[in-house]
């Protein structure tokens, strides 16, 4: 038995059975204690060290719970037989410090994703926040349905209804913490054995996430009224995934001869479905809001999916899908699995936000503010009508500019970016399947980030770019 | 060419082109008029209808985006050849109204899956919130870093580091909505096909998203120090998910050398994994609380899941990872596919909640309350001392009775139902390929959603239910 010789400090912070127990702990991994070797008793060391049985006990129980020392009965403390113990150090890997961020050299920046959060109802949200959390509302805190907050899936149902032509009820409604996620859900319920035809282009990004998912990918090439419908039928997939009513990122509206056409493929062969993804169709500076592909279906065929990212914030991670009627006994399967990925806080300020009109209100805010953005840009870039071909205009937050001239997709770019704009490149939202078909030279100019004075001096700088191109 | 007999109402509510737009759809979709068929000119219908010209073109816009009619220049407008039009209707499916609630029975329900709520911090988290939201801070509105925002993944780390001996930078940490998310991320980081291990019994639910992901299973046996790594490594796995600190159900805790048998495992092939499920660590009411397997890993094969389900609240929907360093480059490529699953908000007053000091704080009052509870609810089982044995005390939020008399699980259940006692199973956590392994008959006590009367209250039901059990 060996006697321990620790020097306890009655001042430090450190209980003292703390200071024990990190001693021995420390002496058995440096191989100060052996295996085998038994410790005092409690009795003993308490005495030697003038501090109380039970400080002893408690340190020694700690090493017993860790598996350092095992009790037994009748004869003692023993230290345990522990392989591989010496590699042990307590050493901390050092800490890197934070990566500086790309100095980006743009002067203006047209993105298609972003938003305009200068208009964003901060005061509303604050206030919808602080009334949800007013009262110890213990049950926000707790576990939730995994499908998403009922109030909420009615507001969304809804407001579907009046503002998109979509017809569900909130049991069709599931929500989750963005695009993604809702994705993987679905792979969940529909199982990964299908061939997903995508536009081509498409939302790069979806066909990422379905790649990853582990479906197979095709790309059905889209004229001008949206996905090939033929062609689709040709390409053997079970699930076409359209964006209707406003194409990403060509900016086409599918119209209703084309929709039946899709609707009808779907409903041909049992199994076979359209993910309709209405990510942007709340913008629409012309008209009414085209109505949504899935009012029209009476096969149950749609899977619809929508997201708050462009209508309300990036930040607001609150997606839903909207399933055909067909799917929801295998979705409730699926979903007992899951837990609901936005928090009910979160859900019930959003919940709010559209019951008490705010949503509306905001949406018709936007629309003009976009609306009065998009009427100034254009305006702007008709300069440069013999040059580029608008696209895609009167809805979402971009345009499409094809170079009627000759310019290649890459000589256009290196020329806004001459002048500090950077505009994106069609060609990125082709997808790998659909790397044989030849693409239009054209950029994508988002205009929602940049206020009305930036976008007329965007479009002058691109007049610059372009206004001098070889024609 | 047909006239149109439009009777427009000018006090409806419903702009004028809208009242134009709808009656020509409904007539296309009602057949009253037919493919082909040209319409009144602009300047005709608006002289006919006294109304604007531009008015009549609105509607006449919306009808060609939608694809109902199309413009032949220098000849008019034309209804378009629609196939399948007819079957539309515009009846609105009916609205289920929402479903009753099962009416639970129970008088007391011993969930080992609840939290206390009654303690937490309502005040605290209501004003730290509106601290986040006080200015109008754009950015938290716009689209953070996938990984989650820096700030809190430092808090975290350095907090997992100070109170789990986890050792990590940042970099490693990744946060997601919920554990089911992280592992969804986690199959897209290290591909699907492995067959990963787990306990028996288990934590059933990571166990169902694991095979919904995809992943093969198997199961190993657990003895009185975790689970067996001779038949892990007989067993032909490659990832090992296991819950060292407190093992669910059975509440194990893992000694030192188990540990690190299992990091010799992993060490001992190129690709193997353990992941450690660190859910409910945070409690422990003797002694200090146990360290992380992480942080006695040398050769970067663990996988740290964390959560503040338990620890804060569980509609927090905040859990992170840490992954070792050798799949942080994977990490990036896969999670450039995804956008972050949490609020930035929710992330901003997490973080707060951590570096204010209020987690710790929260922490060790919420140890004290379960502690005592604990205590309360323990000691007054010691009735049923011949009858039942109580393992897995000293941690978590629940214990483990197995029935040394005899008794079956099923008649131990049968007869706290009785009591009006939820109590639950511990063969529900036996996992399919465990199937043939035989179960010791015990069920599950949780004790954090009761009060320390009502806790003493359901102890006394239970020595009624079971004292009388045949020996």
């Amino acid at each position: 038995m060996r006697e321990l010789a620790i020097s306890l400090n009655t001042e430090a912070s450190e209980p003292l059975y703390e200071q024990i127990y990190s001693y021995i702990k420390h002496d058995i991994q440096k191989g100060q204690l052996l295996p085998g070797e038994r410790l005092p008793s409690s009795r003993s060391l308490s005495a030697s060290l003038e501090v109380s049985r039970s400080t002893v006990e408690l340190a020694y129980e700690q090493l017993i719970s860790e598996g350092y020392l095992e009790s037994v009965p009748w004869k003692g403390y023993y230290v345990c037989r522990i392989e591989g113990l010496y590699s042990l150090d307590t050493g901390c890997r050092p800490v890197r410090s934070r990566q500086e961020k790309e100095q980006v050299p743009w002067k203006y920046d047209l993105t298609p994703n972003g938003i305009d959060l200068e208009h964003f109802p901060y005061d509303v949200w604050r206030k919808l926040t602080r009334n949800v959390l007013l009262d110890d509302r213990k049950e926000l805190f707790q576990q939730g349905d995994p499908r998403g907050e009922w109030e909420l899936r009615e507001a969304i149902s809804r407001y579907l209804h009046q503002a998109r032509g979509v017809i569900c009820r909130p049991e069709q409604v599931i929500l989750g913490a963005g695009n993604d996620y809702l994705l993987m859900l679905l792979a969940a319920i529909l199982g990964r054995k299908h061939l997903v035809a995508m536009e081509s282009p498409t939302y790069k990004h979806a066909y990422r996430v379905f790649e990853q998912l582990g479906f197979l990918l095709t790309a059905v090439p889209v004229d001008s009224r949206g996905m090939q419908v033929d062609m689709l039928a040709a390409s053997g997939a079970d699930i076409a995934y359209v964006m209707p009513s406003h194409q990403y990122p060509l900016g086409i509206v599918m119209p209703i001869k084309r929709r039946l056409e899709l609707l009808k493929w779907a409903s041909e062969k049992q199994g076979r479905y359209l993910i309709e993804d209405d990510y942007d169709s709340e913008f629409r500076y012309k008209g009414k809001p085209i109505p949504a592909l899935q009012g029209a279906d009476r096969d149950d065929r749609v899977i619809y999916i929508g997201t708050f990212s462009k209508s309300i914030a990036p930040a607001i991670r609150i997606s839903y899908l909207v399933l055909p009627d067909s799917l929801l006994a295998q979705a409730e399967e699926a979903l007992c699995r899951f837990s609901s990925t936005v928090s009910r806080i979160d859900q019930m300020v959003l919940n709010h936000f559209i019951r008490d009109g705010y949503y509306e209100r905001h949406l018709n805010r936007m629309r003009r503010i976009y609306g009065r953005k998009h009427d100034i840009f254009l305006e702007r870039l008709k300069e440069l009508s013999g040059i580029i071909k608008i696209t895609g205009e009167n809805a979402g937050v971009h345009l499409l500019a094809e170079f009627r001239n000759g310019v290649s997709e890459k000589e256009a770019i290196a020329r806004a970016e001459e002048q500090k704009i950077r505009v994106y490149p069609l060609s990125e939202y082709r997808t790998e399947t659909a790397e044989g078909q030849k693409c239009k030279a054209a950029v994508l100019l988002g205009y929602a980030t940049l206020t009305e004075q930036e976008l007329s001096e965007a479009a002058d700088l691109l007049i610059r770019a372009w206004g001098t191109a070889k024609t």
